[in-house]
């Protein structure tokens, strides 16, 4: 088996994680999850003609009326902003009408106060304000017309899209369905999270860090109990998680060098089919994904660092393939160094966990410290060893800028 | 009562939200939650001296050994990473180390392989390898030594916090309480979601909105059934959301001109106590903050994107600063208008909801249309009636970037 580019892998892996099924969901239960059909519009918008300022409603004038100065007309009702039935304008009359206001029929144009002049119940209006191109009127439809898609299939539903739904009478939604993800961190140190922890053992980190982005990017997953360095209890756990019928299985430790291979040995003996097991990338080259049965399985090496690039560039890519997502990878962006930077391991792409900020409107970016929250993964193609404060770099964005 | 400007409606806002109580929680379900006392590492890090490079650990040398051009060695052993005893150099030996290996004692120095030369039993060392100022050894405790504060009161716990939490050792977080919301829509037209919708009404808007905003910010909230405009049944649903004891309830509607200030005259009839009850904003101006005893109660006006402003503006900060965030205002940042705009009602702060993305770096913004996911609002002065693209802006981040 050859070795992957981090490019040709995220191929592989999107190809193996077409959309899961789709389900309906009441609409208030719909935030976050992802939109498995479009959605149009049931109702044209604005639904009537509306005022756009606060002004006279105005019917149409006659040409030679135009040729004077100012023509007068007489004032007649008032319209306010939620009233749902106007009536009409009478010929040579106007109406007060608020921003927002339905428009009376036969009104050509809403000329706004400041223009006009008001004694009782007269109103006069000089006649260059009449011949304006500019009606301040905001037509029925023509933001957007009935049957246009509102939401499209791929999105993920934000409040916004929500409020606008609503807006449309849907009160249900049809959704993708969440993968079910198992957890399973491998180590003979390990102890369970709350469990008791003797000398020389050990919380897994793997296992707080995952879980952590896993609900951070709304799936959340089910923990295994950690099992040791060994062929058979790994083989029995992983035996265990496939009884539960899971979409995703991701482990860590037991890859890469120093260690037996016993999680691509446990593999191959569970009939598992091995879609990659080492990428041209560093930190994260002994990684392993493959299909046992149905189950997509990723095999994250041990440390820590190299779990959350891998798991960022690939295990969440996938998760969002699986849930519908048109646009599973990381957003990619450009921003400017403000530390320099020197790279080990030429010839290979370099991943950093980075922090990015905004600065007077310009995104810097720096390598993460080990007390920084990950918000970016710096990409280096391998060919350049040193980077300066200033240059431009290419990142993904993972997280909320700081 | 006095108009308040937006800054002194936060201000005061949070002047009446100081952190609730806390409580302990185990380390893998503090994700989101807002740390209430700052936690300190419990052993050095790096926990031993390690190597940066794979190499030779090489003891000390004595000076006239230096005078000679290289130095030879003799290989008596190999320290792979992960090794946690690796003995001492004896006079006149080497090891080899891998990086991550910890440095044997009697060790000075780690000379990375490819400055070295070896034969069989043998290492030929360059004396001006052996004289550089880079010793390739991390030293126990240079990140950072024990008791150092490694996650500090007030900061929400992300993956990366807990992995390091695992690291030293903690399995239990002391965090603060999350405020329990309710909310109330009120409106004669409005149906509770999943309801029939009769001719002439519609789902509320406004409670799909906001409770999915509250559900993106970690807080979540019960909905009451909505209520029409009418001050009996309004006092009645809040009267009955009161014996609930939520730390926060959010209305809807009722606010404002057009309508009666029902709200306020049912606030005023169960004994509330206004703090204030209009802003110096467009749009927002009309919308109450008070203490129902003990309960924070928000008045936001009835249309949608009001409501949507002065729920990032104040209500978000609220809850925030109630979980305990040491920094409850949204993000200020700078950004560059990609569309022009002009706005009016001026002498008074102007908020638009936007959209904020980043092209080649720097942060760009342009005024929301009805079909976008807000993630920005933008901020005027109201001294200022016209900007065009190119302008910077002054803008709040509240929501991830397109």
């Amino acid at each position: 088996m050859t070795e992957l580019s981090l490019r040709d892998a995220q191929r592989l892996v999107l190809a193996h994680c077409a959309p899961l099924s789709s389900t309906t969901l009441p609409l208030q239960y719909g935030y976050g999850r992802v939109l498995a059909a479009s959605l149009k519009s049931t109702r044209p918008k604005p639904s009537y003609s509306q005022s756009t300022r606060d002004g006279f409603a105005v019917p149409g004038v006659s040409a030679a009326e135009l040729r004077d100065r100012a023509v007068t007309f007489r004032l007649t009702g008032e319209i306010a902003a939620g009233t749902l039935e106007s009536g009409a304008l009478a010929p040579g009359c106007v109406m007060r009408i608020m921003t927002g206001g339905m428009v009376p029929r036969r009104c050509e144009r809403v000329v706004p106060f400041e223009d006009c002049h008001e004694e009782g119940e007269r109103v006069v209006i000089p006649a260059s304000a009449l011949r304006r191109q500019q009606t301040f009127i905001r037509k029925k439809g023509s933001v957007m017309g009935r049957g246009r898609v509102l939401v499209s299939r791929g999105t993920r539903l934000q409040p916004d899209h929500s409020l606008l739904l609503a807006e449309n009478g849907y009160h249900e939604v049809p959704v993708y369905r969440r993968p079910r993800v198992w957890l399973l961190c491998t180590g003979s140190e390990l102890v369970k999270p709350g469990g008791e922890i003797l000398p020389g053992q050990k919380i897994s980190g793997n296992s707080v860090l995952l879980s952590g982005l896993l609900e951070a990017d709304g799936t959340g997953c089910e923990v295994a109990d950690p099992v040791p360095d060994e062929a058979g209890a790994i083989g029995s756990a992983i035996r265990g998680i496939l009884q539960q019928e899971p979409d995703v299985l991701v482990t860590t430790g037991g890859m890469g060098p120093g260690k037996f291979d016993l999680i691509e040995q446990v593999f191959q003996e569970l009939g598992g089919q091995v879609l990659y097991n080492s990428l041209r990338v560093r930190p994260g080259k002994a990684t392993l994904f493959g299909l046992l049965g149905r189950v997509r399985c990723f095999a994250l090496p041990g440390p820590p660092p190299a779990v959350r690039l891998l798991y960022h560039e690939l295990v969440a890519p996938a998760l969002r393939s699986l849930q519908g997502f048109s646009r599973p990878l990381p957003l990619r962006v450009r921003a400017w160094l403000s530390e320099s930077l020197c790279l080990r391991g030429q010839g290979v792409m370099n991943m950093k966990g980075a922090v990015a900020t905004l600065q007077d409107g310009r995104l810097v970016v720096r390598q993460a410290g080990f007390q920084d929250r990950v918000n970016a993964i710096l990409l280096f193609s391998g060919r350049k060893k040193t980077y300066r404060a200033g240059d431009t770099v290419s990142l993904h964005l993972v997280g909320p800028l700081a």
